[in-house]
């Protein structure tokens, strides 16, 4: 056999013919990132050979009109790289249905419309692609569920892509799942949660499980915390009145901060397949205790400073209420109650505003017994600490201590690093293209499972609903470009911790304790 | 308490007064090492204020013509970076005795010189600096205790500082520690054995023990295997004479390549005294398995080419007897029957005129568990390896599998590095100066204790008493500027394992594993 650990790429096949129905053809998602993706998917040949697209959307246009308005986007930029020819033959199957999505009769002639395709094609796989308001994602499935076009046989297959937010609690999103679990099943559901792209889990599973030297430390027994931070420099930009009504918790915790708890705490996984991955993703999130409002922290932006330029306070920003208590931050501790993590606390936090753009996670590990240095002018020893970055420039390092050069013990904290890019290309295929490839090939690892939604939902019901109750009363509490309000370093501080720096600037190089101490 | 991990360097103090003869003060070494540290020592104001050194040699020369013939190596090359004041103060402390060190008489002497420079000094600290050939060792030494040279009291020490190589075997080894042992303690005696300095030693136990991520993992159960390498491209050079009673094995093994697998290998010491040390190394070395002639490979260099440069085989170098069967090279398996290290093989290796100078230790880790892998495209999980680079660029790297951008799993080693010059500057006092300064200090962390050297040397005494009987008849046996003899494969390839490659160029960023497997 050759010496190899990988052989030739066999890429994952996706079915011989399909169509794709975009509900939302108009609006900006389509525009801005499903068009451009899948104009990327022909470019490189990952789209089925038989392929038709029907847009679907109130608008009175023509296919025609439609196609030059996607068109007037496409390439209003010519950075987005999008080849003329390859346009010339996606659109050419491109189709237009105006229709009322809360009217039966639309999806009567969306049916029809269908079979026409269909025919063409010579097959009925169909993506049912929801790029619209969550309120009508329910409508929707049961408009496709009665004009049965949601009905899969042996040779065809129907999913449908749900775009976020899936609910806005716990209840909403059960009553959610309740309504579309009706008329399909589990498998035929994509929930997109796309904050991880499927590169960054994937990367993550194989730091974690490809290694011999992780796993063995992966515990309570090494673990002594671990930070996971979602760190934004921008505002609430023009999403104000989204934002209003949602907030920092409910727009990052339970689906984009959980994602990246998940890929660092779960078991590992009986295989890479994507239920088998959602199997321990629900299990994990199965196990987290719910958050206690007492260990957990809220703040607001007040006008500041980010990245060298003066910015307004949330409460000035557009569409915002000027005495609103929406959180545009939220920080809190939570626990993970199984054989893996019991005992080790979990921080997290999230924010816009913040003083740099920053996604990351460290694991700190326990500190090694000082004994052999009590002779030695080294005062404490720093923890090691393993940094998972996400963006905005993926790798990993590992902080720990080297001797100081010299006649005495001195020690100084150092680190090792690795960046993807120093070792490989960037993809040509990212983002949306990845999410359609995976829905049309069947593999529903970047989607949320019903249960993985409902138990993340549940872990901060409490948190959602305690904060409902009891409005804000300090807001503005953080500087927009501070590392956000005091009050979340007293959250750390009293378990005798302290949060690692926001800092876009990597790795975390020299670690020194911020305690002296013996033990 | 300031937040730091070290307080100010507190320079370890010498005595205030003391004494320094050296016996060989015309030798080479006194020239190029001892007395070069010396003026490095002064100039660093790192000697005791009150200090007198004493040459003894059998040459008839007065003091200023020894002095002239030291400065004349010293201000050879103006590289050696030797301030001439520094030089003048130094030399002025310098007396000369001239004496046949087998006599007795010369000591005589010598005690009455010293007890002038004692009233000088008002103290009476003296370090005896045995620079001379091995045979003096044991002499010289009866010598100083007839002439009541080597009577510590309360205000003042007697040491001896005992050059290489300390005993050629077992046996000698042990004579010689017994003639010695008569006349003096173990605490007076400072065996050098520099091949670690000091810093590189401290390096190895810091990051061992200051660190909580790899003491979890240094173990039987989390390591598959270790490899040292300590690789030369010189031949022998001008030490044809020398190397020709003496070898690989013995020129090596038992002190170098042991220190280093001492590093790796020991337990944890209760602190970073040199008896705390001392007593761990020596615990290792007594778990030593000795080592089997049949899991060791000797090989004699060809000629070849090293380095871009044409080579002559070991047999025609000056000096070498044209059927010589002595060994240039030596490679081999040995066991540590402990609880840490039970069933886990330890590889050494070293040779002379090998492909690239190195030294270094790699510890490579057991895969992890490939069932997750399945599905994928890898056949077989590299291993994890972590290497601790002696020279030359001290430094640590772990090399580990990251996924390869793209739809599928596949994986590639990747490493990620650490190098000392990148986070300190180098030390201005190395070798001797530390050597000489540590045994004024009393500390004997450098230096070989009693037992370490005696259980070396039961180590490797079975080989080198059965190459002794046997003498090789394949030499020469490999080709300058290779990796050394086949056989040294092979005698991995048994265990289905293999070598990494001998070169300066770190860290091993692609590791594949030889043979594709699956677990």
């Amino acid at each position: 056999m050759a010496p190899t650990s990988r052989i030739t790429n066999i890429p994952k096949r996706g079915p011989r013919s399909a169509a794709l129905v975009i509900f939302g053809a108009g609006g900006d998602l389509t525009k801005r990132l499903i068009v451009p993706a899948l104009c990327h998917l022909a470019q490189f040949d990952k789209l089925p050979s038989e392929f038709a697209i029907i847009g679907v959307d109130r608008h009175d246009q023509t296919a025609d009109q439609w196609r030059d308005d996607l068109a007037a986007t496409l390439f209003a930029s010519p950075s987005a790289g999008i080849d003329r020819q390859v346009w010339a033959r996606l659109s050419a199957r491109m189709r237009y249905l105006r229709g009322d999505l809360t009217n039966a009769e639309t999806f009567t002639r969306l049916a029809k419309l269908l079979a026409e395709q269909w025919d063409e094609l010579k097959g009925q796989n169909t993506i049912f692609y929801l790029a619209i308001s969550d309120q009508l994602f329910g409508p929707v499935v049961e408009q496709l569920g009665r004009a049965e076009l949601t009905r899969q046989s042996n040779e065809s297959w129907r999913r449908v892509v749900i775009e976020k937010p899936f609910g806005h609690d716990l209840a909403s999103a059960q009553a959610l799942n309740a309504q579309i679990l009706k008329i399909l099943s589990e498998d035929q559901i994509y929930r997109i949660d796309h904050f991880l792209g499927k590169e960054t889990v994937q990367n993550i599973l194989v730091l974690r499980f490809a290694n011999g030297i992780f796993e063995p430390i992966w515990n309570r027994d090494h673990i002594d915390h671990v930070q996971i931070t979602a760190a934004e420099t921008l505002g609430v930009e023009a999403r104000g009145r989204f934002y209003e009504r949602t907030g920092a918790l409910r727009d990052m915790v339970p689906n984009h901060l959980f994602q990246l708890l998940a890929m660092i705490g779960m078991e590992p996984p009986i295989s890479f397949d994507a239920d088998a991955v959602r199997a321990k993703k629900t299990e994990l999130f199965q196990a987290i205790r719910p958050i206690s409002p007492k260990n957990a922290v809220r703040g607001q932006y007040d006008a500041g400073i980010v990245l060298g330029r003066n910015v307004v306070a949330y409460r000035d920003e557009p569409n915002v209420d000027p005495h609103s208590v929406t959180e545009t931050y939220a920080a809190f501790k939570l626990g993970i109650d199984n054989w893996r993590w019991a005992g080790v606390p979990f921080y997290l936090r999230t924010g816009k505003r913040l003083s740099a753009r920053t996604t990351e996670i460290a694991v700190q590990f326990r500190q090694a017994p000082y004994a052999l240095f009590r002779d030695t002018p080294v005062e404490a020893l720093p923890r090691n600490i393993l940094t998972l970055r996400i963006q905005p420039d993926e790798g990993l390092s590992i902080s720990f201590s080297a001797k100081r050069p010299g006649s005495e013990i001195e020690i100084d904290g150092v680190a090792m690093d690795f960046a993807y890019r120093d070792y490989f290309l960037p993809l040509a295929t990212v983002g949306y293209e990845t999410l359609i490839h995976d829905c049309l090939a069947g593999d529903a690892t970047l989607f949320q499972r019903a249960d993985a939604v409902e138990t993340s939902w549940r872990a901060v019901q409490d948190l959602l609903d305690s904060w409902a109750r009891n409005p804000a009363e300090d807001f503005p509490n953080y500087a927009a470009g501070s590392a956000g309000p005091d009050a979340a370093e007293q959250l750390l501080a009293r378990d005798g911790r302290a949060w690692l720096p926001i800092s876009a600037e990597h790795p975390h190089t020299v670690v020194r304790p911020k305690v002296a101490q013996r033990n």
